[in-house]
């Protein structure tokens, strides 16, 4: 299979916050913006597999900054590494003042998704090619992620997991 | 006011269809459409006039091509052109395939938004530069829409509809 | 097939504007309405042909009056004009006073439907008979706005649209 | 206060059954149809009271007829009898059968509502006047089930229940 | 079958009131909280009978208590008593005061649902054994609701209620 | 401020998948379910704190095993540590098969959440007590995980985190 870059399957969704997805501070629900994420996440996925894609998991998300109720929200999207039938997805949330108009990032998350065949059974998809340079320092990272996912699932033995053990020496 | 260009105006919404979301026949509703473009157009309309935007009318759309369950759609809006404190809004929503990942045409739509101050009257916006030549021609059909719209509205004599009157010629 | 009449398919959907369908002034977003006139007029649309019903076009919609959050709104749909496999509804929205109970009119709007088969395919459907003055005028300018829109999708040369032109003499 | 006739609150919301809202069946969920008939019922209360209005009970409700997906259904709603400051509305249900346009009673369920004051405090509502005679006899039986609902929450003795106790003689 | 005990039927759904699901008082919509106690209910009923179940009637509802916008609303529902095919579901509704913590009852509702199988049919299911005095108590009760709706419904001579008319003398 | 015990906080939230919340193999959206999570564990929160909350982040969470279309599931959350004013959230998932009522561990997750003031600013929460011995065992791993966390965001140097580094030796 030929190599994907990110550009190929970026994936953006703007949209509006909306009074049923907010909160008592008058803030988007955290929850809500988990769902916002995991569908342009997806989409991007799809893009890159063109198959059918299911969630495996959420990498830590941080949530730095409310978002208020009004504002317009831009979710961003791209495969970030491939494994062998699973993909790292790096998303990028920013918030859009409505007056200045300038952009301020409000979140990061990192979602893996493994593509699918009809039956459900995990099925091959073509490797990553970072570009840029902010491509190919997420790709690098994105290996410890997946070391460090596999020793918290207890599938990795610490000390085999070399890229990540280094950061603690 | 300085122009802007409709590329500064410019809203993409990437999202899936969902079941909640379809006909009998398993397409997305029209009225679904509707709604999901009527958010693009008034984003992109805030970001032209950085106000409070509503909608004022939405033009002839026509729904050529159905967009069945599970379908990619992209809805991407930018600003045509600029009167006083109306905008007219271009959208065009693009279909994806799954398995070839093909982009194609499923509609195109027209909407006017009016932007507002906090008591709801009318407010100046800037004026549009358009840039390409796509641009350039929706912008000059924009007038004779306007036109249209106000001898429909019986505002305007259709003989004083100058733009309008030539297409019958 | 026997003629209808529009009294045959008029539809009444009266509904409160529930919270999570306002913009930031607090009234029903365009895009909601949209949907709600859409959902109204494919029920008329069944009601005449008995048949599956899709969405073809929107006609001019203009937003001329704001929907408040709490408000009272019925709208009324009925077959305007049937033609081939096609039908024009008419849609009329009403907006009611809770402490007058004084009903105002808040939008009218033209939808298109054709009416399919199961596999899709356009289908015959009855003709209608207008019984009203408003009925029999709305059915004379339904000719027209046929012409305009084929005109306006370059399908039919401009000084063939007897009626349309006729507008411009 | 001058009496009101239940046509002058009489509300109709017909609308599609979405695939959100059916259950494993493929039928519209019971709690589906109990939320639209209380915003149906909510406006008929709207209506004769021209007053905010809250849900105060719901009587037994029969679910006879199940109301498969892309049906149609009316909701229709108007005030039976009025006592100080409650309401109580009848609600009829009517599927609509796409190819024969037949409709079928599908529910009928009774409602009561308090008109209320911005502070939330019961204020007085219009006496009811029925005209036909379904209206005269759903008048009639609204005592004996106030009686009821009185005696089932213990505030009035089954001996003191004249029109209620003569049922069982 | 052998018998079951309420305990293996009982549901619990903890939930915000959203801001999508508020009134104009700001109150959880009656037709919401209906909707809510519907789906646990049912899910109580599918505990007890492991088939697919269907809403049959919702017996008299009083809402007695407002339950604010932000509120944590837990509905509590188990099987009170089995007949041959339909159970009857007791429903406890508890809202909390999120500074002391408190919970107060909101309000109570009696459902019943009946066991079909995959064609629609009626089928039979397990006996209910109570356990606790509350639950003998409705286990009781439910006996001369039964009664009430079927002398509601015409299928019962209002003097062959033997448990009910006990009521009256 | 006394502690507070694990049990004092946990939150059931059981419900149904319904068809609006499911992708396109007919499973469970992997962000429905983190939406549902983030509300299940904003209560627990609550519980716990008796202030308004909000979402900080969300930790790994893997997504095991696909929940069909008309499952039961239930959302159990509880505090499984608290530091100054952020509260560690344990969400255990559980999917029921209707015919056997068996229930199988679906997913696990945790949430952190921050206690904040009327303005939004963080507020001191009560400390935590675990009791069994699974919540004695959560109750360590989260200072493990705070470590890691505050890691990754460069707030932490890898060789100060004495828990997390004791991991890998």
């Amino acid at each position: 299979m030929d190599a994907k870059t990110p550009a190929e399957s970026r994936t953006t969704l703007t949209d509006l916050v909306l009074p049923s997805e907010t909160n008592p501070l008058n803030n988007l629900f955290g929850g809500e913006l988990l769902a916002r994420m995991d569908r342009a996440a997806s989409i991007a996925a799809r893009r890159h597999s063109r198959r059918i894609v299911v969630t495996a998991s959420v990498n830590h998300v941080a949530f730095n900054k409310a978002v208020p109720l009004g504002s317009v929200v831009t979710v961003e999207a791209a495969v970030s590494r491939a494994f062998k039938s699973s993909m790292e997805i790096f998303i990028d949330v920013w918030v859009e003042d409505r007056e200045s108009g300038q952009r301020s990032k409000a979140n990061e998350a990192i979602y893996t998704f493994v593509a699918v065949d009809e039956t459900g059974a995990p099925i091959k998809v073509p490797p990553l090619q970072p570009e840029t340079d902010l491509e190919k320092e997420r790709f690098a990272a994105a290996l410890r992620r997946k070391q460090l996912s596999l020793v918290l699932a207890g599938k990795l033995k610490p000390n085999e997991a070399t890229e990540l053990k280094a950061l603690f020496e």
